[in-house]
């Protein structure tokens, strides 16, 4: 990309609200220089005239790019090595949801590869009104994640989004930050050490240019990214109307695993997760799940283990005359024969089994459970 | 049935553990008193032989009818009315376990009929380790479940087995015990007096004559009872290897619903509910769900409530327009047009709206918010 095409991508990424299909076509026929002349010259086709009227007239591309390059960013296209193409190529086959386009440009601050990224990520989203249980959970699935060498990517938002966030980067993983305001607009502010962190080590990206805030609508468009860079969407926590449903809605859609965490019934916290398990999505204890979901199957976790009976792996038969057995005090054959239904001559075997494996003993021809 | 008859459904109830098809298929050709006494005098096929030769010799009849009767109760076949002959009709279709068979005899304490039980019922089971969350839960779901007009059937264990028959009890609904040993052997003895109430008010009731102490294979033997006498089984709290999964095979099997409460995942006690989640179990998290699933959908509760947003139902431009305000201080359509993305002369319209729904005001040509 050189000057005259950075300058023409930063100028076309904030002359439209993205994601603006109509200008993606533009670009498409005649090149992002061109594209951003003739923009600029109000020279466009009728459909993509309202869309960049109010401004068209705006061109800070060289401010734009110089914050870009003093928090040691880079513009990121459909050109770009890196650009996540499998991924966002899931953005045609979507039907029925207006938003359905890939990114026109990415601002992306740090040292991950955007296809890198998309290759191995799973997000980790849900509620900013998160509870202990939901941070505690949300930081063990983005440990479990990275320790599988997942990337765990989410919004950079309080709650569910920071827990994620910030186990990630405890865990020495990847973590990817998708924002709905400028890579240069911490948000929240509460977030801006945070937000440079995973600047520094993982990667913080943006469909808008810098000085962009967040709006209500800009996070709706930031969640289709989430989901379009992530193989499967974990929803830890989120209340009756939460943004992580409108992610989890976006995963569906672009056909990557929608996954909830179960909570307790009674937390409004869970209500969100419940209603997506309602609506068939993956019910998810473990991190290894995840994994499984989005097809690193190389490193399945063990089996989780089950605690073990003395009665595992016996015959019908045997367990029958071991619960005929009195906790005190023995019983002949002929007694237990009896208490358990079976006949007399199909009770020696099992008693004999029993015998053998230690679980019961025989003192002058009465029975009696070991003591263990 | 006459004095005859009881005597000898009595005596067969006892000499084979049950199930026990054989027998069901001799008392089915012959009668329950020819072959009561075929069975005492030895003249039975083969394949009945090793399963009454232990007990053949034993007749307490008379004694254990006694007994049913100083407790109030009454012997239930399927020459009764209120047999549960529909319900139990589910068993025929059931391949590959080997106890699916409908029972030969039931021992009754209660006033509830078997049949109006079966036509209306949920099974709320779960682990006797139960948590508060847990008893608190399958509190609630018997609570709701008989406020509906359902009934409650349960094991009458610890745990949320208990909290389910206490709570419907509490609120004057028909709770049922099932049991895994004779109706006049309280278990665990704890419950005496909560079993006691159930009979008073509902019903215990049991495959096994007086008497009969449970034992680990019975349980297992009384879980499909529970199963088939509900038309869904709640499973509310669960640990990796429960009974009351047992229970919801059972239910599914037989056909009926299968739903299971989720919990926290660092619960133990629910990790057997996320396991039959993962297999496709319903999540129920209120009882109006379990009510749907068991058919009696008269009743159905009113949608969840859901918080109100004042942006509710806006069109998106209306949205972005009244994004694009400032929290402080106005501005002007043009700069509304700017900040929104949108064309100037499509600002004009939604702020219109905006300002009739109470949510903007204009002063001197400059939009704000609305003080609220």
């Amino acid at each position: 990309m050189n000057d005259d095409e950075a300058r023409a991508w930063a100028y076309l990424s904030r002359v439209a609200e993205p994601p603006c299909p109509h200008l993606a076509a533009l670009v498409g026929c005649v090149g992002p220089v061109e594209a951003a002349a003739r923009v600029r010259g109000g020279a466009v086709p009728q459909s993509l005239r309202s869309h960049v009227e109010a401004r068209r007239h705006i061109d800070c591309a060289e401010q734009d790019l110089a914050i870009l390059k003093r928090l040691g960013g880079r513009l990121v296209t459909a050109g770009d090595e890196e650009w996540p193409a499998l991924a966002f190529a899931a953005f045609a086959g979507v039907t029925g949801r207006p938003q359905s386009h890939e990114p026109l440009v990415l601002w992306a601050v740090g040292p991950a590869r955007l296809d890198d990224v998309a290759a191995r990520a799973a997000a980790v989203v849900g509620t900013r009104a998160a509870t202990a249980y939901g941070e505690h959970v949300a930081a063990d699935f983005a440990a479990g994640l990275v320790g599988r060498d997942a990337a765990v990517v989410s919004g950079g938002a309080f709650g569910i989004d920071g827990a994620a966030h910030r186990s990630a980067l405890a865990t020495e993983g990847l973590t990817v930050a998708a924002l709905a305001g400028g890579v240069d607009v911490p948000y929240p502010s509460g977030h801006a050490t945070l937000l440079r962190r995973i600047a520094d080590e993982g990667l913080v990206v943006s469909e808008y240019p810098p000085g962009v805030r967040p709006a209500r609508y800009r996070f709706l468009t930031r969640n289709r990214l989430v989901a379009a860079l992530s193989g499967a969407t974990v929803v830890v926590e989120a209340g009756a109307r939460s943004g992580a449903a409108n992610t989890a809605a976006w995963a569906r859609a672009l056909g990557r695993a929608v996954c909830a965490v179960p909570g307790p019934i009674t937390s409004s916290a869970s209500v969100g997760c419940h209603a997506l398990l309602k609506d068939h999505a993956h019910v998810v204890t473990r991190a290894s799940e995840v994994i499984e979901l989005i097809g690193r199957v190389g490193e399945l976790a063990p089996e989780e283990s089950r605690p073990v009976s003395p009665l595992d792996g016996l015959e019908d038969s045997e367990k029958r005359v071991y619960e005929a057995l009195p906790a005190r005090g023995g019983r002949t054959a002929d007694q237990l024969a009896v208490a358990s239904g079976l006949p007399p001559t199909q009770v020696l075997g099992p008693l004999a089994v029993l015998e053998v494996l230690g679980l019961v003993v025989c003192r002058d021809g009465r029975w009696k459970l070991a003591l263990r």
